[in-house]
């Protein structure tokens, strides 16, 4: 489990072993199983998650209790409601295990410390956080410009494992269609 | 000018004199007429801006040559196709200014020798692209859950300066809906 964080963290700086040390003792590990979740709508937001294994979804509900799909996570993506966590106010939205998932969990204080005890954790966050913010970009463009057809062929082309693992009502909400419209969409749903 | 880019940054990290002269040496002025184009689709995207005075806003043509509005940019704003920019790749989006426009202009080059030159920029930075990455989480939420009315409202309430300053052609686009749909949203369209 700590060697899946390393490998994460070397892709982008190298580390010692020293300083891989230092960087583990700021992560708790959590081993939540499926459908349990991380917190709730209107919770605190201790922690942003690394995932080990298993898959995430964040999810809003809506004044009519209708659940939204914000996004999933599985192995070597982070989550969290940022928003929550960075102002440390409550939570907008829901985070969920969809399966039983091994997590690393770094509250604001431990991300802080880390990143004034080991600068380049900040080159690290920064590759990460950059690399969100063009994944959002590439999302709000797929709402503008795509129907759901091509929203969920965009979906299969980029994360084909994704779709195996998702239940297709969530997969649905994602896309921002009905069940019955995805049933139409392709082969695999 | 250089004023305006000293407090923005001093907003997040303090600085010397010193060292905001080391800043401002990665970094070059351009002032753009209203209309021009920083860059088109498929042209490289060698900077990104920083918005001193005027307006940007990011487009994405689609195959069939209409327009889709991705975002606009304002003062104190940072905007480029961070995807192409990030990665040196083609422009996927064209940015445009939507008035004469006042800008710092920053190489991926320049970027990185500002971050490894003072490290402290590094911090900077990670704290813009987490408030962008979150402002995009805040957008696609609300693709997700809200209405066009909704989405009128909600950026009449965060940025009504922006609805002033913007063709009502394009903030439809924005939103998602024909200038027709736009015009019954509300009194000031």
């Amino acid at each position: 489990m700590q060697e899946k964080l390393r490998q994460h963290i070397e892709k982008i700086i190298p580390l010692s072993d020293e300083e891989f040390a230092f960087v583990l003792s700021h992560f708790t590990v959590k081993q939540a199983k499926k459908k349990t979740f991380l917190f709730r709508m209107g919770e605190s937001v201790r922690y942003s998650y690394f995932v080990v294994s298993g898959l995430l979804t964040l999810i809003y509900h809506d004044d009519t209790g209708k659940q939204h799909i914000v996004s999933f996570a599985m192995e070597d993506w982070w989550e969290s409601d940022y928003q929550a966590y960075f102002s440390q106010t409550a939570a907008g939205m829901s985070l969920q295990c969809l399966e039983n998932t091994e997590l690393y969990c770094l509250t604001l204080q431990d991300y802080r410390k880390l990143c004034s005890g080991l600068p380049k954790m900040e080159h690290f966050f920064l590759q990460k956080a950059n690399a969100g913010h063009v994944g959002s970009q590439r999302r709000i463009l797929s709402f503008l410009t795509s129907n759901a057809k091509e929203r969920y062929e965009q979906l299969l082309q980029r994360y084909p494992a994704l779709l195996q693992r998702v239940p297709k009502t969530l997969l649905a909400s994602y896309l921002g269609v009905s069940r019955e419209t995805l049933s139409r969409l392709g082969p695999s749903s």
